[in-house]
């Protein structure tokens, strides 16, 4: 099998050591609009070859990923160069404005929109991981347009790889990963600013902050080029969830306000349920 | 050496532990209000003894670990029957309202202000970890009104089961704990009601959550009995914290709205400084 991944950030080449642990018979080529990316993934035996143009007519399947605003460039010129039989794959975090682009291009049947969920607040290939994927589930979005053979193979592939699949519309998943995913990393940026802005002593904030600020704040440390896009992209729907998780702040700080012990107490009380929703994250 | 801990939770069973385990020659005596609290932790050898009040006289030290707002009822009573020789140490997460009620209490110089920065999401002597405290910083206020003999008992103390001390006013303690972890508790549980609200079939949460979502949700499972009284006791600095956070994820919502990206790249990444402070949590 030939695979080819373009961006060998901390997705592009966690696939590309996991595919290379698990196939054997395979040859990977991979490129990044980063010249040492490209040479550490190739020092480092992430991939085995260069991927240029010349190679794309040849690949059984392609990953794109790219921040979610390069792709919306690049995604029609690829098609229009792999071959007949190659499946491209975006697996960026947002799929509704990619799906939209592409719904009427010529070659849609050989496109899969993807988004895998997994992936930590560390980039590059640096941080590349095998087992990144292991038991996460990937979403795969209107997959009626995609020709039946080569969806088959790229379910395969992620089967193969020990993910789950779970299949929707790109509408739906843009609404839903607006809540369990971009939400959580704008409140953690935003916790981030607020107690650095506020405490401009460092070690004021070495001495007292402990595990559960550090965990709350983690997702602070994420991509700016990975995330501005995101956020641009799935402009509306997380403008909805921001709008109700102001709601929910005003209304539990007017609680502290005004004393209201036993309805603050019930609200955590409830939200403690999150514990058994938790424990069917994988 | 005898000590007594009221109050027989994560950081009284932990600390019960962990004193055990350094100290020769030690009796540790126990008391909770809760009967199945009290015998798990004799069952499992946490604690040597029950603790009754006729032994308040005899102990070396007396650690309160419970609820702020139950602390502030019962220890001016608890300073009234304990030995001449003996301290008393408040735990909680709050400073000022007990350093307050003390000011003037005749036993004022038998008692430490102090918070371990230390815990974690999970409660009860079930979660009791004997390292829950190595490595991390105890916060002690006000420390010129406790008798020098026994503050450095209980300095030597925590030195020995591996922590480090910081000092400061009981102000300036409850200023900055509103920033750095009682703020972080607030936005988690915000966080977790937003999304519980939203997503009213829990199999969307299990298939689309992340590792992402799960850490910035975490402390939204914290104990509603400790963290009621908490946000009460702190009002004043958590709603100075609440309004600043509030004005910066306004602020960032109107970035998104007018497509001002390159001002929401600039913010990620001053807010990715974090990553440099965080090295220093220990």
């Amino acid at each position: 099998m030939k695979v080819g991944i373009i961006g060998l950030g901390l997705i592009g080449s966690s696939l590309a050591l996991k595919i290379g642990e698990v196939y054997n018979d395979i040859i990977i080529y991979g490129k990044d609009i980063s010249d040492s990316n490209l040479s550490y993934t190739i020092e480092n035996k992430i991939i085995n070859k260069k991927l240029e143009e010349k190679d794309y007519s040849k690949l059984d399947i392609l990953f794109v990923a790219i921040p979610v605003d390069q792709v919306l460039n690049v995604l029609s010129p690829i098609l229009d160069k792999v071959g007949e039989n190659t499946l491209v794959v975006d697996l960026g975090s947002t799929k509704k404005p990619i799906c939209d682009l592409l719904n009427n291009n010529e070659n849609r049947r050989k496109f899969l929109a993807a988004h895998p969920i997994a992936g930590t607040e560390f980039s590059g290939p640096i941080s590349a991981d095998s087992s990144l994927f292991d038991n996460k589930t990937i979403i795969l979005c209107e997959t009626e347009k995609t020709e039946n053979r080569l969806l088959n193979m790229a379910k395969d592939l992620f089967l193969n790889i020990g993910m789950s699949i779970k299949e929707m519309t790109a509408d739906e998943h843009d609404k839903h990963i607006a809540y369990v995913s971009h939400l959580s990393h704008i409140t953690s940026f935003m916790l981030g600013k607020t107690v650095m802005d506020k405490e401009k002593d460092e070690e004021t904030i070495y001495d007292m902050a402990g595990s559960g600020f550090e965990s709350t704040v983690r997702l602070g440390k994420s991509s700016p080029s990975m995330w501005t896009p995101i956020f641009n992209q799935n402009k509306k729907n997380i403008i909805d969830a921001l709008d109700e998780y102001l709601k929910n702040i005003k209304n539990f700080k007017h609680l502290i306000e005004t004393d209201n012990l036993s309805e603050m107490f019930n609200e955590m009380e409830q939200i403690n349920g999150i514990k058994n929703i938790l424990k069917g994250i994988k």
